[in-house]
């Protein structure tokens, strides 16, 4: 099952996509819909049947927000969890967590802030004062269902509610120069999500495919097979001991391909359009926009 | 002023510290009690004054919790952040951030969960088979008042709403082993908060002192005059791109003297009593012990 956070009208809904063109809405309460599939994972663990409207609406006629507007918390990220990136990061220089080879022991964790979360066709804004070398991620990224604590790796499966898309959009200069990698990682609107979250049934781990392209140029093609820590791993070593809660959201690793993998590295200009496509889960195409100066105050209110 | 949050007779509330050992409630709806002093601060940024009772009760007759029990995202933490800790951690082997030097450039910013916040005299819980270095770190941690992005060192101050006291727990072994720190500064209950937050007029971060016992003895003796990036550094490096919230918090880093400084390392056992005192703030003081099955249980239900 495919679904979606849209608004119309002025009004926010979460629908399940039918035929790939239409949308049934759940009836919410407005406050249900401001959460949007968080509303839905909460009701179906607490065994409520969420009612759906008897008509279906045009996919086209709404603009998809993200499904999950805003994270529960801070979204876990996975760093250099595909063998080819984590060689190409470890080259690039870039790469404060290189202390021991490329290719980790153990996961790689780090976050991204909930408000840094976008819309699948929204605008990224770049503030050149701010980075001067800004990349893509393309990832794909589990969402938790029932929360737990000691999940073994046998068990993962029953907590994974489904998947969605994002871009893990990366500030490379702030990521080397504060050594972790939140600041880089968690600058306003770096998180493209969308196009929809699919649910587990529909999406094989063993493969899935994970593209990117920038400006109509493919530069990441690769297979959540290549996952050097597969998701049972990575959600045992998070929840060994943290309680991992419904509707955490865990941004699975890049694969090869990103901007500075080349040499010079190709970083993200103004008018840049990247796109991203999970299979199964669709595509995400965001435009790169330098932030203007009415858009900075306004932020600052 | 300094404000408190307490249960008492099963319902949570906020309040006024009067003479040290008396509160005055401020009168609130459940929804907004709930919130502890994120309630209290967004209600004056809305221009909005909170009654408070015209009675006042016996701090001793209250149970206090942490100010803001539950943080509006994950709080924000600073690593190596005076020079002496920065060099015992450096020489401990655990330090997977030290690519260039003990002394870091630009300020470390990694997270903790939310959900690891706990009480100031409530129980910190470790679990043997998931970590086997459980350490401490008492730290400053300031509190955002009204948000805003772009902030410069100057005007900083004005987004400051106050202070409160934190120690962040840190598993060493978990720290080192998945180089970004997050899992192993996230474990729950790693983050006693208390036993108050201060308005910022209550601290001068020239003079406040910060100090660590642990079973009465004492292993932390510094001063925030030491930091190596000051509260205005910190603010402007995290608000140059990402817009900082009301309510957000900011540990600013410990200081000399932690249990990996120790040669060998001194971590903490079960029983052992962690007493954090920081000047102006006051004191928070947390049991380590062994998570027993039966809890464990219950938090993966």
């Amino acid at each position: 099952m495919k679904l979606v956070v849209y608004e119309r009208e002025g009004r926010r809904g979460v629908g399940i996509l039918e035929q790939d063109d239409r949308i049934r809405p759940y009836r919410l309460t407005e406050a249900e819909a401001a959460q949007g599939l968080q509303a839905v994972i909460e009701a179906k663990l607490a065994g409520r049947i969420l009612p759906l409207a008897d008509v279906t609406i045009a996919l086209d006629g709404v603009r998809l927000i993200a499904p999950f507007p805003h994270p529960r918390r801070n979204i876990f990220c996975v760093g250099k969890n595909y063998y080819e990136h984590a060689h190409e990061f470890a080259r690039s220089g870039f790469d404060s967590s290189a202390t021991s080879g490329a290719v980790p022991d153990a996961p790689i964790i780090f976050t991204k802030v909930p408000e840094c979360v976008t819309g699948p066709f929204d605008p990224v804004f770049m503030e050149a004062r701010v980075s001067a070398a800004i990349d893509y991620e393309a990832e794909l990224c589990v969402v938790i269902g029932k929360g737990g604590r000691g999940i073994p790796k046998s068990e993962v499966m029953a907590h994974v509610w489904g998947y969605t898309a994002v871009n893990d959009v990366t500030a490379r200069d702030l990521q080397a120069k504060h050594k972790q990698w939140l600041i880089g990682k968690s600058q306003d609107s770096f998180c493209p999500m969308g196009p929809c979250a699919v649910t587990a049934d529909e999406i094989d781990l063993a493969d899935t495919t994970v593209q990117c392209w920038v400006n109509g140029e493919l530069r990441q093609n690769a297979n959540t097979r290549d996952l050097i820590f597969d998701v049972p791993t990575l959600i045992e070593a998070l929840s060994a001991g943290i309680t991992l809660l419904p509707g955490d959201l865990i941004a699975t690793g890049t694969p090869v391909g990103v901007g500075i993998g080349f040499n010079p590295p190709r970083y993200l200009k103004p008018g840049d359009k990247v796109r991203i496509e999970i299979g199964g889960i669709g595509r995400i195409e965001n435009e790169f926009q330098e932030l203007s100066a009415q858009r900075r105050k306004g932020s600052a209110a």
